[in-house]
């Protein structure tokens, strides 16, 4: 690290190659902590987005390299930043870690130079415009400490992965790579190939009965949004923990096409689904934040939502967000806004006083 | 429909049986559009509760009786309330509507005195205690207007189940039972087979990696807590619609782990995820539409919602959807604006006039 930051791991300067949700999550948050922050990518286009949003600069000698692009790019995009800056130490955030570590052995880095790094954040929708700064509050993010074969990994570079990662307000967590990798397989890479199967599903459908849609079709298939490329190059990695899973899933099913194909009880296989659900910890992923959701039902026509917003600026209350539901040829819609409870009760009193139509938080 | 209510289907009265969610909800939505409302359960602690949330009192002779109760229960709870009462129209809200009709059909009701509807609302939680009075609102409730074969339906039944419908907020849907049954094996049915399943992989694995999980695990999930009592007779009452789309289903499975046994790509699987995702209407429920997407920068303090929306009245645009990024301690925040392509263009441009830091829709 830098002569003026040499406590705790702070480091003053990074470059972030890769500017998608990731990537750019993590610059905008380090330059709200007042790192200087230069991002990159392949895609002219991304990277001038991505430094937009966070008003940066080129960094001239950045002290790490924080790599978040596609694995396929990991060695070749480390290797010519370390030519030209032999001082470099190394981050990733890839998602299948025994790939990452290979790569770096077989690379020009020295393996004590990279530090190997896992966020367990994400979204649907890549790319620099879905980047929140906010991405990782309350996360886990997932380091190893040691190499493949346990080889050691620079102690200053540690520290600075670890002030990093608590810097962004998640949970550090040390595993080796083989560890990660199983847990992703089941957590993470195993309802990604389930959510895309049933999406899958609905391809040729008549858009008349998808009509019917409702919040657990949305919810099942939200995460089969995500892109093709990307997770191809992360199933294929880690396909040697991923099998087992996937053919245990297939079993399970044919048990349920029995069943179903002669009238028998399904019940035991949900009520397995029940007890599996019931081991996910924490309602709201981590110490996630706790709104309060007020629903508003509004007059369908345009001027709605300006004239709402107008009196949350006048109860002077901080919408965090907002779902909006109707249905065409209905008169009225509802719209959910998420506030902090206190927010929450000052503005249904409001709207109540103003003649709004606003039913109780919950 | 009684002397006193004949417009527009309006009723006075109804007995609710069955005071889980859904009915529950019903009742809580009904007494406060001022209907006398009794709610009935085989478990008397059940309907106490339901009666005590809305402050019901037993109803002498209602005009409607709905049955929210068990699939299995609909036939000789419809019977022993037509034997006290020979005028009484029965409405239900049963999932699998051939199966309703059906029961009705070798009951000793007459066909034309049932109307067989089914909110397209639920939550993963049941029981009174989860309901809500705006549980319906802006979803689509499906009738059928017509019995098994074509059956006819009292006039005025049918006006009564559409007040009831539109006067909880949501939108009528006139379908065929077949139609609908194969619609919500689709939409309903194969999603929750599915999150059951995958949920199910998780109930033997290691508490430590399960600590791992996100939001994909989670919102994949969520339905898999359902109840598997309920689930096992609706699923078995739709098997007939459900068991071709869970052999579809397994095929691509089985194709999904060939590949990956082989390192073969897999990336047109995820991609038929991708396309099958993209079918599913957005949250206003109508038929998929395409919008633009228009990312605005803005800065994260209170009243510039509100000025952002000013601009968009004045630009005459129709904002269908938006989502808010930002976070506690990011100078900036991100409105993601959702229009038609064209009124995207016509905003942008009004935007950058105005000064706002507004990036190329996508």
């Amino acid at each position: 690290m830098s002569p003026n930051t040499p406590q705790n791991g702070q480091f003053a300067s990074i470059k972030i190659i890769g500017s998608g949700l990731i990537g750019t999550s993590i610059g905008l948050a380090l330059a709200s902590r007042g790192v200087s922050v230069e991002m990159a990518d392949i895609d002219p286009n991304a990277a001038k987005l991505a430094n937009d949003l966070m008003a940066s600069a080129p960094v001239e000698q950045p002290e790490i390299v924080l790599y978040a692009g596609p694995s396929s790019g990991l060695k070749s995009a480390l290797e010519s930043e370390f030519k030209v800056n032999k001082a470099l130490k190394f981050i990733d955030i890839g998602s299948v870690k025994t790939k990452s570590l290979l790569e770096v052995s077989q690379s020009s880095i020295p393996t004590e130079r990279f530090l190997a790094t896992h966020p367990m954040a994400g979204r649907e929708v890549g790319g620099a415009q879905s980047a929140r700064a906010d991405l990782f509050q309350s996360r886990n993010w997932i380091y190893m400490p040691a190499g493949l074969g346990g080889s050691p990994v620079d102690a200053d570079l540690i520290a600075a992965g670890l002030w990093m990662i608590q810097a962004l307000g998640a949970s550090p967590v040390s595993m080796t790579a083989e560890n990660h990798d199983r847990a992703v397989a089941l957590v993470s890479h195993l309802p990604q190939v389930s959510a895309s199967l049933l999406a899958a599903q609905l391809r040729g459908a008549d858009s008349k009965l998808l009509d019917l849609a409702g919040a657990g079709l949305r919810d099942t298939t939200r995460i089969a949004a995500s892109s093709a490329a990307l997770w191809d190059e992360i199933l294929s990695s880690n396909s040697a923990e991923l099998l087992p899973l996937l053919i245990s899933l297939q079993s399970d099913l044919a048990t349920f096409i029995e069943r179903l194909g002669v009238s028998a009880s399904v019940s035991d296989l949900i009520e397995a689904g029940n007890q599996g659900r019931a081991k996910i910890p924490g309602k709201h992923g981590g110490a996630a934040r706790e709104y309060a959701l007020l629903p508003v039902v509004i007059e369908d026509k345009p001027g709605q939502l300006a004239a709402l917003f107008d009196e949350c600026a006048s109860a002077e209350v901080n919408v965090e967000d907002l779902t909006i539901e109707h249905s065409p040829g209905q008169f009225t819609g509802l719209i959910t806004l998420a506030l902090s409870a206190k927010d929450a009760q000052i503005l249904q009193a409001h709207l109540t006083k103003s003649g709004w139509s606003v039913h109780a938080p919950r």
